[in-house]
């Protein structure tokens, strides 16, 4: 039986041998909540296609349709009804400005087939600090991303059911708890399982859209019917640079999410980038024609911004001709894609936190696959802190969404600015040759000036956007995202002084093997004289030959009687009673042992056997004082001191 | 230095040596909290008078005068008005049977002066179960009495402060917690804090009763001026001897507390015995006097008994001639001296349970004096049990008081018949012979009849009174401290099970000296090779030659890496690579030694020696996964394997 579970593996070395009895995970609970566990073996099955993707990484970005247009219009409204109309022009911008960052990821995509964030192209191109200052900007957005899309989702649940209003923050926790589950079951379940409602939202949309523009074509859409009254400004601003800036800005909360994508390649079947790439053209295409459909339909119906009523209310109910059936889809489609957000958010994070800790700037713990494959820590921990937000804000949308995009739009300028340096490097180098670099390979290109003016001008006009976001929206929260972000980075950057550190300590290059040990002192602290005892006094025994028991004493009585019994069985070895008027227990042993530490000479071992009581039942436990437990925890923080446990059973 | 910490003590064995430096514990918040610690030898200091002794001990029973008439009174007023005037032959009754019982305590306290409660005289007269018995019935009742004084007091506070109502819960957790604090401060301190409350609460119902006796005396007194209504009943009952028992037993809860100072001897200054007597005589004459006091003329006055207003307000008012400065004293002592009563539990439940748990049925912590030489956990414990069942009752004292005093009179019961069964012993014995109990010494007694004659009369009235109290209040809740009693007991006799089982197992009369280890066979799991497990690898190479180094593989490229380096500085080891294809790290390896466990023969003993990395700072324990720890967790329940923890602390 030894030979069969230890047999040599003749390749490598006759010591080194290799186990072939695997260990197969038992089913439980786990299973049942989250399917059974996948071998590792099985991770090619797991990508996804370019349909699933465009449901898994850009219902972040389409949700924002449904509140794109209208923070434009809020803003616009200022400068009174006649300023509705610069809607249109602001849209086209907008849309430009999607083109360009299409354009601008698409290439990233290629050049970075493992994954190519904001993150992996700062660190390749700009340096540690932009990389780790856009990782945590994009962190810090997909936790608010799950939070501001959950709580908007119970918002419009506790509209339609004011009974649920004082619960709504358990209702919100609860729903990120199960986007959670699912999302544990692996990528390729979450993303069917949640298809469904983004192309039902998709679907529902164009309709909508398209129902108006062809009775607009047709003149028969007219106006909306009794629209939301527009809401009273004290004085009526003038349409000056800086509101249409703030307007264009407002507008472009419609762009979160079109990074999404670069950074979840790695979850997309082979060929990876191509995938990628035209899932993220579709993307865009959709959530280009909607913005603009939905603008100028709303133009052309008169829809007023409302906190009472949305535009896509007003925009279907005209659309539709009144609150029907198809009204009714178009709504409750809205609503889910809201919440579908977060899913996106739950796709992307477990990811760039792996990719962190991969560099050694987020605990390592992120970069293990859960037994479904996924990157489940990451995902836990997104859902924890989501909770935690939406505990603290109350699942308030109003407190939470001026924290929200400055993120995105940060990592948006640093992604940009990145590949403009990219190019700038790759116009330096020769023709055939080529320079690896950790995210990608850079090789010649002759396009790469005309390439340098499409992602500087992106960069340009999304650090304007940033800006315009941080100056507008300071005092309502913004203030925070510009603390946070920093003590973030500060934090990254701890934890990889501490990986480096560590790596150097441990490792072999200047490594000579130590003496032999030149004394091996071994300390037995004993409550009693009993066969736990002396068992572990036997163990002891094996280890060297200087050893000192050591008793505690509260009771002079109870030591002499102690004293008398050692006398008896142990073995010649010293002992050294402690008296404790105070009658404390650990105390006086740990005062004991930092003597003898304090006296160690060089090379010297010192090992503290301790006689381990354990229990038939764990109930028991709770009739022992547990002291060689507490005696572990306190000096397993000293240099030097090895502990052996020597269990006693009583059977 | 080496020499003057370990000097050698020529008295007992040139082996044993007694060191000399004690522990002296430091300042620290607990100081603050609760004083300095008090070394062992000054525990005679510690010792209250007599005066003191009244106040910590017979608080509870004296608090009793506050309900117990009324509770009386308003079974009474069942029958009607005219059924009223019984109280008083009623009251007779019960001072007479508190007489027996001060004369069965007097002669107890004198036989057990080492403590002698109910348990005690169970124990040593009638055998474990009824000790058991004892022990549990009072363990429930000074939680019961912590739980109902306290809750009656904030019930009284929350009458005034209407608006602490919803409060009310925390109040009385915030009580408890505080009466704990005061007597982890030690029994004097504690004593002192709480004589000032009980005197006053003395003074001013003597006050009251003189007062009223004099002007009864005098022909003054008069009737209560609009007294309480009469609660209806539906039917008028006739004047059965069930109802005058139920008034009896109902009057008989004036009685609970009696037994406090027996289980309190030892917290009295030498002659223990006599002052502890003194102090149970005092006590009897007040709570006599006092009970008498109040019936009469609570019926001359023809106080009604009832919710709305106690009898002890209408005497006192009927007395003082209205609701003058006198009469607010009056109540408001009456007030502090019901949340008082806790005090006297809080001195006899940490008393009571180290005694049982130094007879093994009780977890062996409860005997441990804490740094102000009280018995710690025991006040702890009961802070913690009476604040859980505040919480679960919310405060109220309908819900509880049907639980109380069922407890108290099982153990005057067992107590009594206990007592008789010892004068039936010692009048078996010759004069002149001693015999040895646990807990006293039997001498021949020539008046053992007529002893025996009271304290059998004194067990069947309190068996009488508590199948009284049973029966009546079984369905309001007393059933729950029927059920709950012999599941303590149960309890009880398990540990006593677990520490017998525990002590025979660890006994070396039948012990022989082991054979020597016939082989070591030493397991190292290593994450890697670097200093860490290289340090390790030598510690163990100074166990045994028997060494096997187990590497979990998650990934094949990253196990083909560790072979090579192993092969390099593994020091010839044998290496077992263990695959892991659902990325699990523990599991595998549990799975491997539960394989070699397995396979130990005879005399083999298994050592775990895990490399244990030690941080700089505490945070950085959450950069690393805990292997080693989750690993000790899972193997220390393991029988006959020891495990070593090599430390490998980063500087």
């Amino acid at each position: 039986m030894a030979a069969e579970l230890l047999h040599t593996n003749p390749g490598v070395s006759p010591h080194i041998v290799v186990n072939d009895a695997e260990y197969t995970p038992e089913p439980s609970w786990r299973t049942w909540l989250i399917g059974k566990p996948l071998s590792t073996a099985d991770a090619p099955h797991q990508a996804i296609g370019k349909l699933v993707g465009l449901a898994v990484f850009s219902s972040d970005a389409l949700s924002s349709v449904a509140y794109g247009p209208q923070e434009m219009l809020v803003v616009l409204a200022a400068a009174g009804m006649g300023a509705l109309g610069i809607s249109v022009p602001i849209s086209l911008a907008i849309v430009g400005l999607l083109l360009i960052l299409t354009l601008s990821y698409e290439q990233t995509i290629h050049a970075y087939p493992g994954g190519g964030g904001a993150y992996i192209v700062a660190r390749d191109n700009l340096g540690e600090l932009p990389a780790q200052t856009a990782g945590a900007a994009l962190l810090t957005d997909y936790i608010l991303t799950v939070a501001v899309s959950i709580s908007s989702g119970v918002a419009q649940l506790v509209s339609a059911y004011p009974a649920l209003f004082p619960y709504r923050v358990w209702v919100a926790v609860g729903l990120v708890l199960f986007i959670m589950l699912i999302n544990l079951r692996g990528v390729k379940e979450s993303g069917t399982a949640f298809a469904l409602p983004t192309y039902f939202f998709l679907v529902m949309i164009f309709v909508t859209v398209g129902v108006g523009l062809v009775r607009y074509v047709m003149g028969s859409l007219g106006g909306v019917v009794a629209p939301p009254p527009l809401e009273v400004v004290h004085t009526t601003q003038a349409v000056t640079l800086f509101l249409i800036l703030r307007a264009f800005a407002s507008g472009t909360t419609a762009l979160t999410g079109v990074e999404a994508i670069s950074n979840g390649i790695p979850a997309f079947k082979e060929p990876r980038s191509r995938n990628a790439g035209t899932t993220l053209i579709w993307m865009a295409i959709i959530l280009g024609s909607l913005l603009l459909g939905v603008t100028f339909l709303g133009h052309q119906i008169g829809a007023i911004p409302s906190e009472s009523e949305t535009i896509i209310s007003q925009l279907a109910r005209t659309a539709f001709g009144g609150r029907g059936i198809l009204y009714l889809a178009a709504i409750s489609a809205t609503t889910v894609i809201l919440v579908m957000a977060a899913n996106t958010s739950f796709a992307d994070f477990p990811r760039l936190s792996a990719l962190m800790a991969k560099d050694g700037f987020l605990p390592r713990q992120f970069t293990y696959r859960g037994s479904r494959l996924v990157f489940s820590r990451g995902i836990v921990a997104l859902a924890a802190l989501a909770s935690l937000l939406i505990i603290v804000f109350q699942a308030s949308v109003t407190a939470l969404i001026p924290l929200y995009a400055i993120g995105v739009f940060m990592s948006f300028t640093l992604s940009q600015a990145g590949m403009a340096r990219r190019w700038r490097k790759i116009g330096l180098i020769k023709p055939g040759e080529e320079i690896r670099e950790p995210g990608s390979v850079l090789r010649y290109d002759k396009k790469w000036l005309s390439k340098i003016l499409i992602n500087g001008f992106g960069a340009i006009c999304t650090a304007v956007v940033m800006m315009v976001f941080a100056i507008t929206k300071f005092h309502d929260g913004a203030w925070v995202v510009l603390i946070l972000i920093p003590l973030m980075v500060l934090a990254f950057l701890a934890i990889h002084h501490h990986y480096r550190d560590l790596a150097q300590q441990l490792s072999l290059e200047t490594y000579a093997p130590s003496l032999p040990n030149s004394r091996h002192r071994v300390i037995l602290p004993i409550a009693g004289v009993h066969r736990g005892s002396l068992s572990a006094l036997h163990y002891a025994q094996s280890l060297s030959h200087d050893i000192t028991a050591v008793h505690v004493s509260l009771d002079p009585d109870d030591a002499e009687k102690l004293k008398e019994k050692w006398f008896m069985w142990g073995d010649g070895v010293r002992l050294v009673v402690l008296d404790s008027p105070y009658r404390l227990m650990l105390e006086p042993l740990l005062m004991y042992i930092e003597r003898i530490i304090a006296l160690r000479r060089p090379g010297e071992t010192i090992t503290i056997v301790v006689p381990q009581f354990v229990p038939k039942k764990w109930w028991q436990n709770l009739l022992h004082t547990q002291t060689a437990f507490l005696l572990r925890m306190a000096l397993i923080f000293k240099p030097g001191i090895v502990i052996v446990e020597v269990p006693y059973q009583v059977l």
